[in-house]
């Protein structure tokens, strides 16, 4: 196995530490404690410490699975819940001491970083573009009722998943999850009768 | 209008900065400054930034309108209504600055602050299970399905609502609160044909 690179080691902590600690509960020199390298080559890779949280947003991004809801060869709905089970099991993994990289810095720094808070906005569009494009086919597939307004359920579920997120770190549960899980596959999502 | 004590004083200022800059993101001298007091008098009040937070979350929670929940001259549905109806005005009033302290802790420091954590977790318990009283109120009176288990459904209410209250903090918008007064009011607590 090849080793990490200083640059490759610096996103892999940042991300955790961001997580654990949260934006402004960790500074650059945590962060290179943490990834056991020298301060002063942070900023060899780095012009600061928000141009790192900009790139481990997009690497949180690409880690997040979104090829589970592009999937054609699985039905819309599945597709849907093995995202989603994805992410939870990645929670519970995590013991629901990160939560989600996304709900973390929104609560936090959506308003101290104008960068920041931009490059999030462009994750949630292509997330609720991503999973708006999946409710879609399963209407048309008669997989859900016909009633729904797909883009906005698509909106609707992307923001409750975040919300479950955060109570499933305050709860220390994946109860917060679970009820995510059925209450919008079973109730929202369910086949038309 | 009485003049308000420096407790007082401090107690405003502190929420309004917790919600601009996080829990980290200010120092107590910050809320002192922001205040108008001196540095010295913050330890006459509170023996730390985090005991200041738990009442904080305490008086946020008072200031969230709970009596709209347990209002019986007003119809189940339409009480849950208004309760969501005033949390998003004050969002709108705060142009979506600020979010929901529940939301912004929770990301931010439900793991590096345990006491505050609880709290959070205390808090959510007394939501839900005003919201869970409303549903099942509702339920019994024929206003939702009579399928929904009304505690489940207020968790995923209370979690769905703190999403979209991200969202809308970081898209800039009423758009996400609007999708859940959409979703959650025309769908999932739809009176049954």
């Amino acid at each position: 196995m090849p080793r990490p690179s200083v640059r490759g080691k610096l996103l892999e902590t940042a991300l955790e530490q961001f997580q654990a600690q949260g934006f402004n509960g960790c500074g650059v020199q945590d962060i290179t404690n943490a990834a056991g390298v020298p301060k002063g080559s942070f900023y060899n890779h780095f012009a600061s410490k928000e141009a790192l949280a900009l790139e481990v947003l997009e690497q949180y991004s690409q880690g997040s699975r979104p090829d589970l809801l592009t999937d054609e060869t699985v039905p819309p709905i599945d597709r849907l819940r093995a995202h989603f089970a994805f992410l939870s099991d990645r929670l519970e993994g995590w013991h629901f001491a990160k939560g989600c990289l996304l709900a973390n810095f929104g609560g936090e720094i959506a308003d101290t970083n104008p960068a920041v808070r931009e490059a999030m906005a462009a994750f949630f569009e292509r997330w609720v573009s991503a999973v708006g494009v999946v409710l879609r086919q399963a209407q048309v597939q008669g997989e859900i009722d016909a009633r729904h307004d797909p883009d906005q359920l698509a909106r609707f579920l992307v923001y409750a998943w975040e919300g479950a997120v955060i109570g499933a770190k305050v709860m220390k549960s994946r109860g917060p999850l679970d009820d995510f899980f059925a209450v919008s596959f079973d109730r929202l999502l369910a086949r038309p009768a």
